[in-house]
């Protein structure tokens, strides 16, 4: 129901409250050594969601809905994962409520990245590498191929098939829907009254995109503040520059899924089955961008920006030996939009209120760190040839009109 | 001077202040889902100090310890690390203030453990492993084991060499000193204002002891208050049943590394040359405990208990599903210790109120879990055997009567 609410608001259950206040509020923190590294007259301020026990701002709607799950009697919910943040998160969720937890995560994540597997273990949940030999998608793809690596859309197929043959359990989203980016909304009002406090009022927001559920979650409430005039900021997405559904992708209906077997949904699209570079950005490597935030780009509410990886590392480590968070890939796309801006404050001398979501650090991705560390990291970009590609894909796709 | 100080306050510098207000205040928070889990009528609080960049209680020491280093003119700091929680919040403080880090990290851990190297790396340090052909004490162990594991003796020996060869450079130590136990403090002040808006008062106040900083970190201040009477909570330390220097080691003056190279320090020691049992919570695994506990606990204002490692685990688990958080090993002894004073508090129907300190996560300690969750943990234990031993290898140390 909260897919297809008309409500402006819904209140937060008192029992998600409860949870919440292990962590929230989040704190929002001047970045102030780094404006010092930078020379600039701009006020960087970050909202950091890494204080969760999952480590980003996942939880805020894992907790939602394994309690709704659970309160409706539900036993059981499944969910696929790629690195493994949001399986951390739904597991986590689930251990609170008594909830069994299953979690599909792409083979390769599975035997690259043990600790985020160990940390779905340690709350609980059981983890299957995918494909598994557990479901009809799982043995079928092991058939054609035994030693494939896996992909998300393989994993979405498996804990869909689990979910649609047993009565008593669920399949959760950890981003894109409507409902998971409302979950995440709490960022961005907590964010309304700590500046208020403060009494700054930001020029510029910044967030990175994958789904589009850290970007809305800080984002959204300002966009109400700006549309009722009581702020005027400019809000920009960053998304990856080997991933950049709002920049180069194509609105248009597409499935959320790369086996085509999710409803079609309106959104910026690089081809459900777009199969993006090996980035370290894992939670950006994703086709299409969540409809809500798609449509507020179409408004011309919101701009976006591509970047290239290694620019992203190398604000991440500025942002680390000043500020001290060692960041997550994905975020770091934010940071090195935000030194950007900072910078060309500088040339101007304006003293602008920047405004950054942190949506997460990097404890799990210090392997990518020791990539750029050494020098060994690339950049990899989309292309136009890929762009092509993407309108063929798509032309088979009924398209209806908005 | 702060080792010898004989002021009862000595004020945080503005700039340390500064850097504190990333993370600190560090959260209070009431365990109730364990305590529901549990079926206590006990009132479990923990003071949670994982929230800082390095993920443990280490850097309210790191902090201030660099800024009186780059105040003072010192160009570079140097220090030893086991597992990597100081060698990270040493590097993590460094970075702050431009000063130069250089860590030896204990060759196993260094191997075995690339996440902390790395992260070390991240904030700019850099990292040998430890023994190293920098030094002549390393060169000298190589020659006779060219494959030698290395220990935390050698480390310090290495990185006390190159402070004394350099004058621009400085040993930083990260627990047991007068010192390092000051700097924790800022824990337990806090801690007592928290309480006090609460309106709770403790009972019983749990930490968990290696070196001793994290333990009188919280509890100093509040033995403050008792000795004052404003207070009369029972104090608890919780050590690893493997390396138990306060319950089963002798009072008496000993070297603070294996080398002997250190001043000597009355405390409680299993004696220099004790190399304790590969036990997962490494930040236990010290000979000494800190003069300054060592002393209270003469004095009869803290009790002690050891703890084998997999009723430390059981009860981290525990912990982590109901309370979010994934603890470090070494604190999964203070909640092992909660746990059984909650547990008791349930048979005899008492509402006490228990405060423990939670110094850290356990996001780089998920292969220990792994190890619980298999079934394959072993509990290690300090024998009496090993006890006399220490006897001897004390007798050749020259005492001073106190």
């Amino acid at each position: 129901m909260q897919e297809i609410s008309e409500e402006r608001f819904i209140d937060i259950p008192e029992e998600v409250i409860d949870i919440y206040s292990l962590w929230r509020p989040t704190p929002l923190i001047r970045a102030q050594r780094l404006e010092k590294l930078l020379g600039t007259p701009a006020r960087i301020y970050y909202k950091y969601e890494g204080t969760s026990p999952a480590g980003s701002h996942k939880p805020n709607t894992a907790i939602p809905q394994a309690w709704y799950n659970a309160s409706e009697g539900i036993k059981k919910v499944v969910t696929e994962t790629g690195a493994g943040q949001w399986g951390c998160s739904l597991a986590f969720a689930c251990s609170l409520f008594g909830l069994d937890c299953e979690v599909w995560q792409v083979r390769t994540s599975y035997d690259q990245k043990p600790y985020r597997k160990l940390m779905m273990q340690t709350w609980g949940a059981k983890v299957h590498p995918s494909p598994s030999s557990l479901t009809d998608a799982g043995r079928r793809i092991l058939q054609e191929d035994p030693s494939t690596p896996g992909s998300l859309g393989i994993a979405i197929s498996e804990a869909v098939e689990v979910a649609a043959t047993h009565a008593d359990t669920k399949y959760c989203l950890g981003s894109v829907l409507n409902h998971v980016l409302l979950h995440q909304t709490v960022i961005g009002e907590e964010c309304l009254k700590q500046l208020g406090k403060l009494d700054e009022t930001p020029d510029i927001i910044i967030g990175c995109t994958g789904g589009g559920s850290n970007f809305a979650g800080l984002t959204f409430p300002f966009i109400r503040e700006k549309l009722k005039n009581r702020l005027n900021p400019i809000i920009k997405a960053v998304e990856s520059a080997a991933c950049p559904s709002l920049t180069k992708g194509i609105y248009a209906y597409d499935f959320g899924d790369t086996a085509g077997m999710t409803p079609l949904m309106k959104m910026h699209t690089l081809g459900h089955d777009f199969i993006p570079d090996p980035i370290h950005a894992g939670g950006l490597r994703y086709h299409g961008m969540a409809p809500l935030v798609s449509h507020i780009y179409e408004l011309g509410l919101i701009e976006a920006v591509a970047i290239p990886q290694t620019e992203c590392f190398e604000a991440a480590l500025q942002f680390a030996r000043t500020e001290g968070v060692i960041p997550a890939p994905e975020p770091a796309h934010a940071i090195a939009a935000t030194i950007r801006e900072a910078l060309h404050c500088k040339e101007t001398g304006e003293a602008k209120v920047i405004l950054m979501a942190l949506c997460g650090h990097g404890h799990f991705d210090l392997a990518s760190y020791e990539k750029f560390l050494e020098g060994s990291m690339k950049d990899l970009s989309y292309t136009d040839e890929t762009r092509e590609k993407v309108k063929v894909s798509l032309a088979k796709i009924p398209q209806i009109a908005s």
